[in-house]
């Protein structure tokens, strides 16, 4: 349905969005410079500004795509949520600089510090997280999962225990020598292991054919 | 023991470490002014280099003390690793500054997407948090806890379960109508049953004397 004209347009924003990641991971907001997201994206200053009208403007919108996509590439299956875990642990371990960017909006684009981001601003990502809400409220409905619990807090708990290696820098850096094995394995085992204590996975038999 | 000039001159130094908290926590350590920093501590720039070599060095003093205070502030009692989960809530939800404060240095003093924080600049914190592994080892041997888990495991997970509500904030954002109850009271109940499920807390008579 395209024209030729707007897939060139469209593909010129991709490489914009796909250079302003590089850019934003690794200077944040404040040090990231356009020019240096135009120039890796072969086109101009002012063109990147026509497609995003600021540099925070861009900042979000990759931020909604960057979560929406996490959010797509990892299963929610909610009989089984350590399996979950692993797969969000696999997913930002796999990509570190994708967590480190959504790290930087989280510091510069919130000015109250017990502030939250702009949900306006995170549009695919609402979408994708309201739909894994719906989808372990039903869980809670069919009795696979804990209904005592709100599913809001379920979402909360279980990505923030498959993220536990990635936030605990500090803890990470000063116990180097004190943990029994700090392998990525032993670390994965030990989130798994965490969400399996909280919400145990539901065991089918093979013949239950859901 | 100390002369009138030494402590005249620690008063001025404890007033720029005030100050750069503030600072870095409201700017990050690329956007601190060290002049701001400097003006704030009513010292000359001058003499803010003459005690922390770097802006750089200034924020690694800082964020070490920082975390080795959150360490102290909070009392772990390895039997009851629930209360100390709700006492870091209560800390950090307190103090959201300091919270941020730390998040800047572990997005621009750590160049490589994976790599941990230097352990040496972390002294202090070390030391506070080395003391807590030996005493979750210590409750592991006296059967209080699991002695299956690696104690920096049990440390890691339980603070970042602790933490859940200030690092989702994007989660917290797009889930502000779906959440059955977002006030401060439910997340901190959230927090206290996932450490709960992990780490039940042992019970003891009042006559069992310990």
């Amino acid at each position: 349905m395209a024209s030729t004209d707007s897939r060139r347009a469209d593909s010129a924003r991709d490489r914009v969005v796909a250079a302003a990641r590089d850019e934003f991971a690794r200077h944040g907001i404040a040090g990231a410079r356009v020019d240096r997201i135009a120039k890796a994206a072969r086109t101009s200053k002012e063109r990147v500004y026509a497609h995003f009208r600021s540099k925070e403007k861009l900042y979000e919108h990759v931020a909604a795509a960057e979560l929406a996509a996490a959010a797509d590439a990892v299963h929610l299956d909610p009989a089984d949520l350590p399996a979950y875990a692993g797969q969000m642990f696999d997913y930002f371990t796999a990509h570190p600089d994708r967590y480190r960017f959504i790290g930087w909006g989280r510091l510069e684009l919130v000015p109250e510090p017990s502030g939250e981001p702009d949900a306006d601003a995170l549009g695919s990502y609402h979408d994708a997280i309201l739909g894994k809400i719906e989808t372990i409220r039903r869980a809670q409905r069919a009795g696979d999962l804990d209904p005592t619990w709100d599913p809001v807090d379920i979402m909360a708990v279980v990505s923030q225990i498959a993220h536990t290696w990635l936030d605990q820098a500090e803890l990470a850096a000063v116990t180097r020598h004190a943990a029994a094995d700090p392998t990525l394995p032993a670390r994965r085992e030990a989130v798994i292991r965490a969400v399996t204590a909280i919400f145990p996975p539901v065991r089918r038999s093979q013949h239950d054919g859901r």
